[in-house]
């Protein structure tokens, strides 16, 4: 994996793509599916919405820290099957044969099969709304992966699959941070 | 436009396109166009980001209420143009020909030309990390934009339109709340 540019890595979220979190263990990582993230910042800064029904919750609490991968359309029925599964049965990344890199500044893995993976430090929980803040390390990019579409959840058992790019860079020129 | 099922509302966000946000104003209504958004509850129950840089924060600020639509792809280059111009100087309805609907629970218009129009009441500001919190009262569509596309943004002046759909419900099926 190369690294990728961190104030360009807001770009992977804002589209409002599937996601998958990883978390280190006691004696192994695990990883869980979201849908529910926005961006927050350009630095960048995230949010998203999880709580104590989920598996994962006591790794992020107890270790403020997770890496969010990326996964390409391809990977959608492994994902959303990610999602209906919990960390507490299964070992997630031997099931679903995912290969756990070592990132940089987190103990929770890279996802080798992903195309993006962003090193995440987890600056507060808002529990009354269940909001997890991030704020990015380290982002890493998979260039074979590059031309890939990714999807997004509809909520009801549907996914949406990336189409056409369209381009209206020039009108909003003015609104964009500079680099970006 | 037709009331939609307030428990599956959050279907129009949770796929992460990028909105509109309308509030009302002493003289006139005003919109924004957002892209940083999520979900927090089925009920439903939004969160998006912004601050009192925009125009529309005052708005929200004072009225505690807005409208959050929905606009098909087609919209786009208008959508982008609304973002890129400022509530303090254009009556962004006129300029960008935006037919405002009365809404039934709140004083901020729908949107007639978009697909979907969310009633939302402010729950709550987080001001250090500039997050309204939302709750919808009611949801309207309007049918003959059904089969349209929506679009996300990347964040760099690009936007990706919707592109093909996939099915996954049956693997996911007991995480879906009762009648979505």
């Amino acid at each position: 994996m190369k690294p990728f540019p961190l104030n360009k890595a807001f770009t992977f979220l804002e589209p409002g793509p599937v996601i998958l979190v990883s978390t280190a263990g006691r004696d192994k990582p695990n990883v869980m599916t979201l849908s529910w993230t926005m961006v927050l910042d350009f630095t960048p800064r995230f949010a998203f919405m999880t709580g104590p029904w989920n598996y994962s919750y006591q790794a992020l609490v107890k270790t403020r820290e997770c890496v969010i991968a990326l996964p390409t359309a391809g990977m959608a029925k492994t994902v959303v099957s990610i999602g209906a599964c919990s960390g507490a049965e299964v070992n997630k990344f031997e099931k679903f044969k995912l290969t756990p890199l070592e990132a940089e500044y987190v103990k929770a893995p890279l996802i080798k099969e992903c195309y993006a993976n962003i090193e995440c430090r987890i600056v507060e929980y808002i529990k009354r709304h269940s909001i997890f803040i991030l704020d990015a390390a380290a982002a890493w990019v998979d260039e074979k992966h590059q031309k890939k579409p990714f999807f997004h959840a509809v909520g009801d058992g549907r996914f949406i699959v990336d189409g056409e790019k369209i381009n209206h860079r020039k009108i909003m020129l003015e609104k964009l941070p500079e680099g970006v």
